[in-house]
């Protein structure tokens, strides 16, 4: 049995499929913004207009710049493998790369991508499958330390605020490792366990293996999963919490966002409750967790509204808060919380 | 896609393999005793001496009797299934009977059995796969009454104490279900939802599916999983509590237990903690929820003790508190603190 994370075969050369344009390139977006080093070239199918700016090269072309697997980067995360990819997918395998995909649909399903992959000795690598011989968790707390984004929603921030934290506790010379919950998430770290496919009496026992014992120093900052507050996804967020162990929570919300997506009849918990339960529940498996602050997804506004509604969100819950994709003042005083 | 809970073939024979005595029959006790009417006889390899004291029968007189599956009665739950039981196993399915197992190692992975069960058109059913095409929770408001069983730990009572009211309630001419969760519960329902075995972003989903929209005087007594006050399957009671959106909790703990079975560095909560937190909880998607009552395990006390301990227990908590396997004055208060 194997109980480690998820380990992806990398640097990758991105496939962007028949897209017509980068907003149907989420993961490829993700890939190239925060693992650029990881993603050797773009590729696509005759014709489509999509480009995330990356050099264009032939499967073989990227293999002999030493890409080791093609990821499928388009936007159909859960989606769909469509079939006039699967020529694509072929040349590939020929030319010596692995495939990757997040996509519902399995890789292994697919008749011809198998027969290829198996006569080539390529793999063919699902990221929503999860490890085998996930452990049930013990509880037993680990050495180093830990921080969680958790969520007043889903779909707000928590996997892009662990990955700047990440990269500034980084620059502040700190050894931090971002730690991958989800199909994006696990592709941009190249390892990870997709939390949400997990069995459930597995939830905590996989968060468990995805941050082992580690220096008492170092850091690990995990991505986090779902609410607490959703009425679909909060078991999830809690075996997730639970193994996690974490010491510092960061929460995650969006600016002005009132209501659960998709759960019209769901509100929002205020700021403080969320922070109040998320912590009495992390208690469980930390005694010793504190909240460092806020991250405030402000995508839906200008630099300006943005500094005003940072300023004035800090003010009113008494907590650092930040938009990590807005480095800053408020940003470094975020961090410094989570230090603290 | 099915998204229906699992439905059993029934009634039953009742496998007791190589026991030696009753105590390793945990399984064949719990259907003797709450799905007696379900049992048509037991059955056993040559030599075995255990006996639930039904009729004994071998599988084609059990087939001639009305019996439509073969069920593995041990204590196995979770366990293997043995060599020496396979010839057995394959008389059931040559006699016209399907076999139902709640066993770790899976009916359909052994060759035999598979090849018997394909010949004859009989099924080999594990209770432990949950059924495919589950839903993600909605949070949809469902009509018809609920009650849950929630615990201050797991395997202390959980499953008996929602039998034990579903008779309750039905005694008093109620409408009322027993939702199972759990494989010895699916045995002794006939049907049901092995919740910990179901993928993480479907549990509150299953949950949903498990108790479905009902006449509004109907009861679903829903069989509680794990505790959230456990810090290795918490993910799971949440999202079986977000699920279910009990109006009723009733909440199980075993006398003077005050550890979590196998993580001593774990207390239990106090009652009125264990009640505030878990309510809190439910009311994310059943605002109107409320605890009824304690059901306090007291199988470790003679009669007089636990009179005496019910009785104390019921003052210091405020609380009806009743043992549900003791009928009597305690157990019909809270009954009618459930019904109030």
């Amino acid at each position: 049995m194997n109980n480690a994370p998820i380990d992806l075969p990398h640097p990758y050369l991105l496939f962007l499929g028949d897209a017509a344009d980068a907003t149907f390139l989420k993961t490829g977006l993700g890939l190239r913004d925060w693992a650029r080093d990881l993603c050797v070239a773009e590729y696509k199918c005759a014709g489509a207009a999509a480009t995330l700016g990356l050099p264009v090269m032939h499967p073989r072309a990227a293999r002999e710049a030493g890409a080791h697997a093609l990821v499928l980067a388009t936007a159909s995360i859960g989606g769909a493998i469509r079939p006039g990819w699967i020529p694509c997918l072929v040349e590939a395998l020929e030319a010596g790369l692995d495939i990757i995909s997040g996509a519902h649909d399995r890789l292994s399903d697919i008749d011809s991508l198998r027969r290829v992959a198996h006569a080539r000795g390529r793999r063919l690598i699902d990221v929503r499958t999860p490890p085998a011989g996930l452990p049930i968790a013990s509880g037993r707390r680990r050495t180093g330390k830990r921080l969680l984004t958790v969520g007043t929603d889903c779909a707000l921030g928590k996997k892009y605020t662990a990955l700047a934290l990440t990269r500034a506790f980084r620059q502040q010379g700190l050894d931090a490792d971002f730690r991958a919950t989800g199909q994006t998430g696990i592709m941009i770290a190249g390892s990870g366990i997709p939390i949400d496919s997990v069995v459930s009496d597995f939830v905590a026992g996989a968060a468990e293996v995805l941050s082992p014992d580690a220096d008492p120093a170092h850091w690990d900052i995990i991505e986090g999963q779902g609410s607490l507050f959703h009425p679909s996804y909060a078991g999830v967020s809690l075996g997730l919490l639970h193994g996690s162990q974490p010491d510092i929570l960061v929460l995650c919300h969006e600016y002005g966002r009132q209501r659960i997506v998709g759960l019209p009849d769901f509100a929002l918990p205020p700021i403080g409750v969320a922070i109040d339960v998320t912590l009495q529940q992390a208690r469980l498996t930390n005694p010793q967790v504190r909240c460092a602050g806020v991250s405030l997804n402000t995508s839906g506004l200008n630099a300006g509204e943005a500094d005003a509604a940072l300023a004035a969100s800090a003010r009113e819950w008494g907590l650092p808060v930040a938009d990590p994709l807005r480095p800053g003042p408020a940003l470094d005083s975020l961090v410094r919380a989570c230090l603290a």
